[in-house]
């Protein structure tokens, strides 16, 4: 008799301290600012734990996302065995972040957030998280992570899907 | 009898040719896109020479800027002899950009330009540039750069201020 797991998600608030194991969250707060140009700007400073391994570095580019709609069902996860990956909004709306421990190999059972408005989150490497999600509309996000060859990317495939929700 | 030089620099519109041979225009434009994520995202691919030597990485950061005024003077600029330094706007408010050129050591006559609404920039290593500089408002920038040891800081102070106009 197989057990019964309950394969609903619900949105968590994202918050640096429980996200940590997965990556950071970039945001504008924290003890690590300072002053720079005169007193005319703050620094908050070094925000995500960017790794690039191989051949590779870290560059910067621009995802373009459509959106998706709430209840969601995550049939999918993905992970960078070469490098982290960053994902900053350049708009305000909140966006969903998914991730999940793993367990000898694969993902074990994923934890969905919502962001607050602002808020970014850096991947660490080889972490499973699940495809960029914005909600109600399309958004743009500045996307901070490893170019360079090599075999990147490894996915998997739940054999039933997450229900994430509100 | 010392020469004239005109001292007022008018802004500029800011273009990716232009921008060239001081860095990078980061906006979702440009031929090197490609789709991801089964089709719901498109990616604008690397548009950033980012470069860190020395033992550093490239890191990701926030600025939080406090707003200047036109006519605005130039008495100062920098540069960062060790890696890149990338400013991309969390809004959508133009800001200025000024840079100049190297001669033997010192930056020569420089260029202003203004964004259009969502464009960063990425200056290349030992670029000469001026300091962030929304305008109207404070604005957030995510600013992609060298983080490590070393002095990467070099500045220049002009011996008569330059009048940047619009």
């Amino acid at each position: 008799m197989n057990q019964v797991i309950d394969r609903t998600l619900r949105l968590e608030k994202l918050t640096a301290e429980v996200f940590a194991p997965f990556g950071d969250v970039i945001e504008a707060a924290g003890a690590g600012s300072f002053d720079f140009n005169r007193g005319m700007a703050r620094r908050f400073h070094d925000l995500a734990r960017t790794e690039a391994t191989g051949d590779g570095r870290i560059g910067v580019s621009i995802g373009r996302a459509q959106p998706y709609r709430l209840p969601l069902a995550l049939d999918m996860v993905e992970r960078h065995p070469l490098g982290s990956q960053a994902f900053v909004p350049l708009g305000r709306d909140p966006f969903v972040v998914i991730v999940a421990p793993d367990e000898g190999g694969h993902p074990g059972r994923p934890r969905a957030f919502v962001t607050a408005p602002g808020q970014g989150v850096n991947y660490l490497r080889n972490v499973w998280h699940g495809v960029l999600t914005p909600l109600d509309r399309p958004a743009d996000f500045l996307i901070v992570d490893r170019i360079g060859t090599g075999v990147n990317l490894e996915e998997h495939r739940f054999e039933e899907p997450w229900a994430v929700v509100a």
